[in-house]
């Protein structure tokens, strides 16, 4: 660890730590600090700021208002033979996504689609870790959840949508698994905030006002509303992601989440959707997938010889400097988060 | 029937006696010219016209290759209590469909989730078609399906990926689905090959030339690579498309279904995944399912209230008045049809 730089380097392990500690010392079981800690230590670790380290001071925030449950024991209901719902119990999603996966990985294998609702949660972590371990259990996987109601719909100019991610992931046996996971709204609304702290305009097309016009300026663009990524399109899936991970699960829709959450402002409460499917399932032989799966690499193949990049490659190459090397953080949220 | 003008108005069941007589001629037995009249008459119904009645003449020139089969006798694998495979033996792809739908929507209703793979088929409908048809049945549902290699992959300059739609229905009980039909790409070939003939000028954004330079020459962009919508997100997509919709199912990509088709330039042979989850497999109950439909609900009636528009609005507004009043076609296409 260096000391007098502004910033400090910390092993995964002692990034680790350091997490785990000040989750627990804020009211989360060792259960749910593990699993906390494991998630933000993965997102510093591929240079994933906004779901790293970071992201404690926002649990712990959220955690004082009372309103998430620390020790929560997430419940699970075998519905049928392709479906588990898991309650989370008011508790943040990971650890019911650790009870859940199992169960999920299992009847996808054995049915060759499956899928799994986690309803309940509190839930800040990103898709792409789930999707990730899921393709590396040897499924293909989808996962989606709304958020709060920050995003119009297209031709719309009131919040309504959430930021409502989309992951996915295929599993690529002896290599990273081919894995992205985007928001619907053209940026994070992290990205408005940051702009509005340093004083920057935002670029046109992020957002409007309150009066429904296109603007730059970040202060009147979180008072107003979001715009989705894609125009019509990507308003669609939005809307889609909504459905698929609010009521088809009897779960909450983003407008519902920014209604329970009352002005507390943490992160949002509602359900999650995880779609799996076995590489095995239509082609029904271990040969046939095999051959399925160099088939796909043929795909990938094509894409990065012209130049083009596989959507986590660059996460995949932090990762690698950051196991050689440690994570760096900002000195000041090192001290921030040892106060916690 | 109107004489002198140069269109031609005919009510849908003249519209489909045309369509069906000229499948016949052509070699479609009267299973298939049924089914793939129906899917003509309802995309011209609905005012898609790049589905509509013009398609026979694409249908037809397809068949005059002899690569189609038009008396393909579909054959249903039932591969597991969730899972659904119908070969159509190099058929059109829609008897398949009508074939396969059935045992989706059984098995969704009985475990929840459910997965139909269509293989080897030839392919041109739009998707639209049958998540509404599912939505109908009491399912929401998905599809996708590869293309042709027209599309670059976000980064890249040339053209691997297909033009990939996605579509997706959401049951609404008494009244009309909620459904939406997009290309991952920025647009549809066709508007380019229309731009073309009629020498305008295409937007910058929607495709490279053959040195992957921004074009507004549709010439260029038809040599060049098509551009995918919202950038790297819609790229993501379009690849999970190709993954799931290809080597998942045993079947091409678009780059592979481009050499199958060795010039012909007939539409894309490959298979087609849907997948189908039941309104009550994680609420368990009837009346979870109707509660939850109420909510969908409210979330589509927020978004009309605000001024912008469902996906399928004008789409149903348009078959409205062709049950009315029937369809217009351009007398040209009407006698090119009924010399077929």
């Amino acid at each position: 660890m260096s000391i007098s730089s502004p910033f400090v380097v910390l092993s995964l392990d002692d990034a680790y730590e350091l997490s785990f500690g000040a989750l627990l010392r804020n009211g989360l079981d060792e259960r749910h600090a593990a699993a906390v800690a494991r998630s933000v230590v993965s997102g510093q670790r591929d240079e994933c700021h906004s779901h790293g380290l970071y992201r404690l001071l926002v649990c712990v925030k959220g955690l004082r208002t009372g309103k998430i449950n620390g020790n929560a024991n997430p419940e699970v209901f075998d519905m049928s033979a392709a479906l588990t719902r898991v309650d989370a119990h008011g508790g943040f999603s990971q650890v019911a996504f650790d009870v859940g996966a199992e169960h999920l990985v299992r009847k996808a294998k054995e049915v060759g689609i499956a899928a799994l609702a986690i309803n309940n949660c509190f839930h800040f972590s990103a898709l792409w870790q789930e999707v990730e371990q899921l393709a590396e259990l040897g499924v293909a996987a989808m996962a989606m959840t709304p958020s709060h109601s920050y995003v119009a719909p297209a031709g719309g100019n009131k919040p309504l949508l959430g930021t409502n991610p989309f992951a996915f992931g295929w599993p690529r046996p002896g290599k990273f698994p081919f894995v992205f996971d985007f928001a619907t709204s053209m940026v994070a609304r992290g990205d408005i905030e940051l702009a509005k702290r340093k004083k920057e305009k935002i670029p046109f097309g992020w957002a409007v006002d309150q009066d429904g016009m296109p603007t730059d300026d970040p202060g009147r663009a979180l008072e107003g509303a979001m715009l989705t990524f894609g125009s019509y399109k990507g308003s669609a899936l939005s809307t889609m992601i909504e459905l698929l991970a609010g009521p088809l699960l009897g779960d909450l829709m983003s407008f519902e989440s920014q209604q329970v959450d009352a002005g507390a402002a943490i992160t949002p409460f509602h359900g999650e959707l995880l779609v799996a499917f076995s590489p095995q399932g239509f082609v029904g032989s271990k040969d046939g997938a095999t051959a399925n799966h160099e088939r796909a690499e043929s795909l990938f193949n094509a894409i990065v010889d012209q130049g083009a990049r596989l959507p986590s490659q660059r996460r995949f190459e932090a990762r690698a400097k950051a196991i050689r090397e440690g994570v760096r953080i900002d000195r000041a949220l090192y001290e921030d988060i040892r106060k916690l």
